[in-house]
């Protein structure tokens, strides 16, 4: 299906004016200012039923055994599974059987009315998204597809002397307080598409898992307020975090032991989502920015001096939800100083990638059709490790591309290590796992299109990956000098190239140099030996 | 239906090797060079079948009358309609009633075969668009969407001893003269979808109307080779070019000498498409271009000095390709000094805009919600004029907006003549045509976003169009040093504004100055008063 989400560039703020006037706009800031290099600057906003379309597929047998009974006390029945995973919501019944508890960060609570609807108004920011305040209440304002706009209001707080968490409120009277807020300007609902009233508190699960064998995810493990729309996202992460350590461990890849990533992880993401969310809240509740402040956070994106605090919250939070914040600390998939694999040849002076965080984007151009294309989004969520060869100037790295390409193939390699059993009779249509269904190989020369010749440019097993072969000859805004773009945003040579390994969810594992010799496939080799189950050994090639 | 056809960014031409060694590739270069300034500068691929899914509607009455006879002979009826469009192909029925002859450009007449499959072969460029030559015949390369290619395959030429309109040939014997052509590549075919042989000629309606109540379009009126997928963007515009002149008229506002226009503009665009054919065609059979006549061709584009006939050739069929080299001539609707428009306001100085041509591209910010949008897409194909008010500084303009705004009102004016009867019952949703439906009215500031307030900025009736009201405000590559980058690619002051009319088909009708005081209006009425079916007055107004 083919969606039209509402897009939000900018967000405004409403305050009570001065001489009671109702209220008046102190300022606007980007939804993802340009500091971040982000492929898409903008929030989109769709309704979440859009999305939830999916049926979960479940993997039968072994070690969780659930014991199902029918509602009306029939029968019962007994399932066995190797994984469950507990996603259901912030009353998970799963997490509850656990005995996990959950840890408040925030003692304060809110009951909040969601009001979804079509409305006549003459306030100017109805197609922005919006943080009123003014001395009736407070209004959060979210564009929505088909003219509808959404209303959050705040009906009571933990802190309000007659609080009551099951304190609710009409549709009648939230527009009540919703006319009262929006003074001066008018606002008349045509049609009310939703509405419902529902009880938020700031938590988080104390345990994602008990046993690596069941596992909780999404609302089950952390809930929060829906200022900034991140539930839906988080949990889509922390699904997507877990779905591929297990099949990489269950198509015999990775050792077991990588599953025990997931919680520290996921839960730091959400450790930073509720400290985000406090943040977020007092920043609009305790102190609205003056529209000065808020004009300096959008300039000022390298000067670390003009920085106050409120400035360096606000430069947080728009990298948090964009998607672009979220940092995975240092294990087996994401090489530090601290990692088994050690090698003067990892992360190289000049590295502008980060491990642990999403890959850089660029265009490149695609060889074998022209096409510009998203080199980031090249290869498709198939459950590989994506190996991204920089291959720099041919002139320069012809022999390390050819011992890298011969040394892959190698036996003891990781990548030789991984094969597939029917790699004889895969179809030439292929294009992501032609050897091996753990990796997807591209390769990007620092050249223009027209100079590269895939069959002849490309050795050994490389050239089986001509769909996925790259001309780094794309200009970008952001490195306006660079010869070629995508190296230098990774920060890789582009003379001598360099190699870049991104996990399956797209964050960067390990980033290493190309030379020739076995330099660059050992350290590779080490990276992978720490979590996969063969014995990867070090090249005994002669080359 | 969202479908993802195959884009093409470049062409590649292979040619016999020096010493009969099959082809070699002797060049590429691209669709759509830089040069022209396009939003989307490549080719999309796509079957014709899954575009031809909309019904024509007829419009019943009065001058035009068919009689129809039922193919079993049972009955006869009669039909009476306003119009009648022919666009049933090379062979129309009803321009061989009308006796309209076809005038051959070339004289030359080919058959081609024709056939879309899934192929397995080591030619590196088999999912580029691609002109091969060879000692053993022609083919041209077409990507596909879902793994296909097209080949066309020539398979008889009127220049052959052996000529003869009715030759064809099987499947089979296509795929074994592709083989020999493509050595010393190989190729096999997995899948054939479709495979076809036709006769093409080269000709040209003589007339595309006798008494614009009949009008013919599309292959009635043009053939030509199948080179450079013109066909069918070729009837497309023949119909829109036609079909907004039709409401005009029918509509009460354009007066009938309107739909006299139709066959001039369109049937130039046809013997332009012709030439471009011929030449095409003999650029491709008579001389293979050098490979560095290629690359000089791609890399200079504004030098003149260096344009040999080659590179002149290759940047017209380009431009015509592109769509950007459609180029109606002066008439009522295309400003010229001719026209009985006559104001020194009117295509002043620094105009980059050219009457009877496509608008230009430009990212502007819709100031309602912040979205980044592209300025020619923004009013949809409603058969209104378009009255772009490029709005410079609002400290310059204020005064000069406010008449414009006043004199629009107004009841001789071009607008204020067209109100729509139930204007006083129109939505407030209607974001384009509130007061007319001949017109949408967009205003774009030389501002910042954040600069603009439309409920303060916009005066009178402009404020309506809340909706389209843009800030100048993001950079763009082609024009690095202006401060408001649409109004530089239009070439109208940054300061004072302009005002450009764009038609309801996407083409500059007039360009004029936006001044205090009648002039702008005054312009404007004049223009209108041209075609329209009121006598537009002067404007009287103290200002």
């Amino acid at each position: 299906m083919y969606h039209k989400p509402a897009r939000v560039y900018e967000v405004a703020f409403w305050d009570p004016a001065s001489a009671s006037k109702g209220i008046v706009r102190t300022g606007t800031w980007a939804s993802c200012p340009a500091f971040i290099d982000a492929r898409y600057p903008f929030t989109t906003l769709l309704h979440q039923g859009l999305i939830e379309r999916s049926d979960e597929k479940e993997n039968p047998s072994y070690p969780v055994e659930i014991n199902l009974e029918h509602a009306d006390g029939t029968s019962r029945e007994i399932v066995r599974a190797k994984y469950l995973f507990g996603g259901e919501g912030a009353r998970s019944f799963i997490r509850e059987q656990l005995g996990i508890g959950i840890t408040h960060k925030d003692p304060i609570a809110h009951v909040w009315g969601v009001m979804d609807g079509v409305v006549k108004t003459d306030f100017p920011d109805i197609k922005m998204k919006c943080t009123i305040h003014s001395e009736h209440g407070s209004v959060m304002v979210i564009p929505r597809e088909n003219r509808m706009v959404r209303l959050y209001i705040q009906i009571a707080s933990s802190t309000d002397p007659d609080w009551s968490p099951r304190k609710t409120a009409t549709a009648a009277e939230v527009q009540a307080s919703a006319k009262r807020i929006f003074q001066p300007y008018s606002i008349e609902w045509e049609r009310v598409e939703w509405y419902s009233v529902y009880p938020i508190g700031q938590g988080i699960s104390d345990k994602y898992t008990l046993d690596h064998r069941v596992f909780l995810g999404g609302d089950a493990c952390h809930t929060h307020s829906p200022k900034a729309g991140q539930g839906m996202n988080t949990a889509f992460l922390d699904a997507q975090n877990l779905a591929w350590k297990i099949h990489a461990v269950e198509a015999g890849f990775a050792k077991r032991e990588l599953l025990k990533t997931y919680e520290p992880e996921r839960k730091e993401v959400a450790e930073n989502l509720l400290s985000f969310d406090n943040k977020y809240a007092k920043l609009f509740s305790e102190r609205p920015p003056a529209a000065k402040e808020v004009q300096a956070a959008s300039k000022h994106a390298n000067g670390h001096s003009e920085d106050n605090e409120f400035i360096k919250t606000f430069k947080e939070s728009c990298e948090f939800t964009s998607g672009y914040g979220v940092a995975y600390g240092p294990n087996a998939l994401n090489w530090s100083p601290s990692h088994p694999a050690q090698s003067h040849l990892i992360h190289p002076k000049g590295t502008k990638l980060r491990t642990g965080r999403m890959m850089a984007n660029a265009d490149v151009t695609r060889v074998v059709d022209a096409n510009i294309v998203h080199l980031e989004q090249e290869i498709p969520w198939n459950g590989s490790f994506r190996i991204y060869i920089f291959a720099g100037k041919l002139s320069v790295t012809a022999k390390a591309l050819k011992d890298l390409a011969f040394q892959l193939s190698e036996k003891p390699s990781f990548f030789g290590s991984y094969l597939r059993p029917d790699i004889k009779t895969v179809s030439h249509h292929e294009r992501y796992n032609p050897h091996s269904l753990f990796f997807t190989i591209c390769t990007i020369f620092a050249a223009a299109r027209n100079e590269i010749e895939i069959s002849r440019d490309l050795p050994g097993l490389l050239g089986r990956y001509r769909d996925l072969v790259y001309a780094d000859d794309r200009w970008d805004r952001r490195v306006p000098n660079a010869a070629a773009a995508a190296h230098a945003k990774v920060g890789v040579d582009e003379e001598k190239g360099g190699v870049v390994v991104v996990r399956p969810d797209g964050y960067v594992g390990i980033v290493t140099s190309l030379v020739e010799g076995n330099g660059t496939i050992n350290a590779l080799n080490a990276y992978f030996d720490a979590f996969c189950t063969k014995r990867i050994g070090e090249s005994r090639a002669q080359l």
